[in-house]
C-alpha cells in the first residue's frame, strides 16, 4: 500500500502518533462519510461550508449544488481545504480532562480545479451521484443538457492529504485508574439509515428499489 | 423568539428560501451536533479541522484539545469560521439532477478570543464537557491545576451566524413526476449511540452510570 506524503501543512503538530499515513485509510474515510466541509478564503477570512463530494481514485470531485458561494470563490483554482470527519465514539475517562472522542478525519489541501471538459464533467457528476446515492445513476432520469450546463463540478487532487484518528479506549492517568472513583469506557457513535419514506406524490405501484432499501441499517446490532 | 442578523457574509447567496434566520434553530443545531469544523486562514490558505465545542447562551466555547494547530493560529483573535452540520436524509428524485440531502447547517463567523480569565476558562471547560458528555463534570475527577494550565479554550460570539436547512421530500420536475419512471423519497440519516463499552481496566464492580446509559439509542424505531 502506498503511503500519504504529508507536508508540514498537513502533518498536524500535536499527537503525531495519531496520524495514520496510509492511503487506504484516507480512501476509506472519504468513501464512508456523506459530506465534506469545504474551506476557502473569502475577503481574507475563512469560510467553511458543507459540500457534497465523491472520490474516483485519487481525485475528489466537489458538487456545485451545495456551498455554491464558496465554490464560486474557489472556481479560479483557489486554495481549498477539504475536511471529512467521522465520529466513532465518545470516550469517558476517570478524569474530566482526559475525556475524548474516537474519530477518523481526513484533511486535504490543494487547488480545486473547475471541471470544464464535458466528458470529465459528466464523469464527475456520476462519481458524485454514486457517492451520495449508489444506483441512482442507473435508476433515475439522466442529466439533460440544460441541467448539465447549470451545474458546476470541481476536481481536487488527493496529493496533499493526511488522516488523523483515535480508535481506542480511555487513556487515564495510573493514579485515576487506581482510585477507581469514576466509570470509564466508550459510547459508540454511528450513522445509520432509517426506513425509506416514499414521496407523497409517488404512484401506488412503487416499492422501494433495492439500491435504496439495501442501505437501511436493519438493527442497532447489525450496525456494529 | 429573536431573529438572527445575517450579514452579507453569512446570508448564503443561493436558495435564500432555505435560510432559517431564527436563533432558536441555530441553538438547536449547535446543541444537537457533536463536533464543529473550525476554519482559519494559515499562511494565506484555508485550514479546516474538526473541533470540540459547547454553547452557553450566545457564546460558543471551542476546545484546544482538538485542532490544536488551528487554535494556536486563531489564538490572537483571528478570524474564524465555525460550521456545524447535521445530515438528516438523502433525497432520491426521479431525476439524477434533483437528488439532494436534507440537512441543518450553522455557519458562524467572527473573531475567536482566547479565554484567559481563570473563572471563565473553568466555566468554558464545564460547557465543553457538558456538551460532549453530560454528567461527566459531576461524575469524573475534576480538572487539576496542571491540566487546567495545559488546556486552551477559545470563545466565539454567536453574533454573525446563519442557519441553512433542507427538510422536505423530493422536488421533482412536473414532467418527471408524470413520467413515473423512477422511485422518489427520502432515506433518513441519523446519528445514534450504541451500547457502552466499559474500559478493559475498569474494576468489576462498575455498572454503566445513568448519564452514559441514558444516551444509548435503544432501537432504530426509537431513534426516529
Amino acid at each position: 500500500m502506498s503511503s500519504l506524503s504529508p507536508t508540514e501543512r498537513t502533518t498536524l503538530g500535536r499527537k503525531r502518533h495519531r496520524a495514520a499515513t496510509d492511503r487506504a485509510v484516507l480512501h476509506a474515510v472519504l468513501d464512508e462519510a456523506l459530506i465534506c466541509h469545504l474551506g476557502v478564503v473569502r475577503d481574507g477570512a475563512p469560510l467553511v461550508l458543507p459540500t457534497g463530494y465523491g472520490r474516483d481514485g485519487d481525485t475528489l470531485y466537489l458538487h456545485g449544488s451545495t456551498g455554491a458561494a464558496s465554490l464560486r470563490a474557489a472556481s479560479g483554482e483557489t486554495d481549498v481545504c477539504v475536511t471529512v470527519t467521522l465520529v466513532d465514539g465518545i470516550v469517558y475517562c476517570r478524569s474530566v480532562n482526559n475525556h475524548s472522542m474516537n474519530y477518523r478525519s481526513a484533511v486535504i489541501l490543494g487547488r480545486a480545479r473547475p471541471v470544464t471538459d464535458p466528458d470529465e464533467k459528466m464523469h464527475g457528476l456520476r462519481v458524485l451521484t454514486d457517492h451520495l446515492s449508489p444506483g441512482s445513476w442507473e435508476h433515475a432520469r439522466e442529466v439533460n443538457k440544460k441541467e448539465f450546463a447549470a451545474v458546476s463540478v470541481l476536481a481536487l487532487d488527493l496529493a496533499e492529504a493526511s488522516v488523523k484518528l483515535r480508535a481506542e479506549g480511555p487513556d487515564d492517568e495510573p493514579e485515576d485508574v487506581e482510585a477507581d472513583a469514576a466509570w470509564a469506557g466508550v459510547l459508540p457513535v454511528r450513522t445509520v439509515f432509517g426506513e425509506p419514506e416514499p414521496s407523497a406524490d409517488l404512484s401506488p405501484g412503487w416499492s422501494v428499489p433495492e439500491h435504496v432499501s439495501g442501505r437501511v441499517t436493519r438493527t442497532a446490532t447489525a450496525a456494529r
